[in-house]
């Protein structure tokens, strides 16, 4: 009789273990990435040439032995830095509402062919958003789309990580220059209160994911749920029924992942 | 008789399998996020202005079609580039013992107000710390803190991530700057024996955590446990004391937390 | 009866509880780090001087006020920066085929020694790789070997991070650099699909992991088998056997980190 009653627990502690085993170690080993957030921005570049002062975004200030500051140098522009404070808006509109700016610098690092480099930041200070985005990398600016990558940020994107596409949206001459930029963060966190809400002198808690966390946990242990067949009702629908719960917690953070914002 | 004596383990093996669940899937869901790390250092900027050669730590290396490399540009700086190589003090005091030096770059990336954008590294290579942290992000200098991020480190401060909190802590004209830096990483990664007294040739073992892990995993865990009042005595007490030694560890990280080092 | 039948499964769901406590919490605690990848490069850079322009891969662009963009300053070069297109090798031979280009810019920073800053990127676009690898960081020159941070990537090696080891392999007066680069990362993403061989249009899934896992979990695991005596047959086993299983995995990626490529 007792050796009757022990077999099933027994069966579903080893199964048990085995979730447990397999749920702690999966998490690390297969992420599936998607964006915790999805932001779509164009800026505005507008070098100066001499002429254009007032308008100009942009200047160069370095440049190699056969260059000068003014005008770009020939062989593709090997060799210019230039320092940028651009506009950003929500459309490609260079007269749209500014929403932040673009700040930093690239430089043209090849000669037979445009490619350049980029630091840059983009800033934000709206009733919509406080905080900073950081990205570097390289930017074949001939290829339709280029990626780079998102190593930081502060403010509202604190810690952030991620990759974003830009775009050459347009261009006049060698003065303007509009570029779409779509950032998608993987690693990002947040505040319980947003910034823009949150009294002064308040400590503001904020934690942090990656991804919609959706197949992060649900895929390993649906397969394995999948697997055993001696596993038994309540504990199966246990972590069934948290498992919707996650699903459906899931759908709201694709849904926020398209992510407008108007000044 | 058998029924009865499956009845608990049933329910305790459904809470084990909910608890398993939540706490595999909620560190990544909701971490709140306390540095696992905090540095304060002072760093001394001395512009080279001229008259000044011996005693400048920086000078400007770029400068649009209307500045020069001697004197800052009109129009708030911007388009000036400035290469530095800053002494790093634990106090504000500039002749107080250099720990680091902060090294790299800053630019002037506005036209209408000052601000900068900033790539350097801290470079320490004492008897305490050997290492650097690498910096990058807008550094808008009027504002009276502002953050940029700590993008990534190398020796004893290997795969770092945070932020830090720039402060202008006092100025001279154009040029002496002195500023407050307040360090906080969230991810850090340990030799198990520090570099400085390993052994030359033995191989380093080291690990990582992001943040003092505490609410990480202990909130959700508690929360559960509370809820559920099936559960009996020796399981749930096996969490709380491994919880509670888990606290313990987490206040000597704290404790650990504010951290000063002299040469 | 009951009673005797229910103390086993009691102490084994204990046992459970324990291992699942420290399973979930431990792999954020302790995670001992090995690289994910690891790649071994060589780049060569010949700086303009005057007379070299047509072979030469790099250009200085700024220099202080007591320098120019034709010849390296004096006082090691302080203030210098150099825009640099460099070819990619396997080895050590500047004709070597390129499997990639080292585009961006360093900067030299210090009076008193040679010591350097870089941010730039490893760009690959062969038939083997496509993508690109972020860097920035201190680089002291004269160090035989010094650490700069991998900060990003983006295509196959989307959203990387790690440690890169740089040590001058050669040089030539002034005007002939050789670099090797030995990159270890240990947050690695790979597609499902390689990106040169998928569709095009195709949406590919990807996903992440840092290290070879290995001691992340097994570690704690078999500790705390170890301390209890309790545990009986079944169980055990069934985590042992996992365990084992996921050695097996972790040796064919230890397998793969020694990861060479030709174009």
């Amino acid at each position: 009789m007792a050796t009757k009653s022990l077999k099933l627990p027994m069966i579903i502690c080893s199964f048990l273990l085995l979730v447990g085993c397999s749920a702690a170690r999966k998490p690390k080993a297969l992420r599936h990435r998607r964006p915790c957030k999805r932001l779509v921005f164009y800026f505005h570049d507008i070098l100066y040439n001499g002429h254009n002062a007032k308008n100009s975004t942009s200047a160069i200030v370095g440049a190699p032995a056969w260059g000068n500051t003014i005008h770009l140098t020939p062989q593709n522009h090997f060799g210019n830095i230039v320092v940028f404070d651009d506009p950003i808006t929500l459309d490609n509109n260079l007269h749209s509402p500014r929403v932040g700016r673009a700040q930093g610098f690239y430089l043209y690092d090849k000669k037979e062919v445009f490619t350049s480099w980029i630091g840059m930041s983009f800033v934000f200070n709206s009733t919509r958003h406080k905080g900073t985005i950081n990205f570097a990398g390289a930017d074949p600016i001939l290829s339709k789309t280029r990626d780079i990558s998102v190593i930081g940020g502060t403010g509202d994107f604190r810690m952030s990580r991620g990759i974003a596409t830009l775009a050459t949206d347009a261009y006049e001459g060698e003065v303007y220059f509009r570029l779409r930029c779509d950032i998608k963060l993987y690693e990002c966190c947040e505040f319980a209160i947003p910034l823009i809400s949150a009294p002064k002198g308040v400590k503001r808690k904020w934690s942090c994911r990656d991804g919609p966390m959706d197949l992060q946990v649900g895929y390993p242990l649906g397969l394995h749920l999948g697997h055993s067949s001696d596993s038994k009702g309540s504990s199966t629908i246990a972590c069934t029924s948290m498992s919707s719960a996650k699903e459906s917690e899931e759908e709201s953070w694709i849904g926020r992942i398209f992510y407008n914002w108007a000044q």
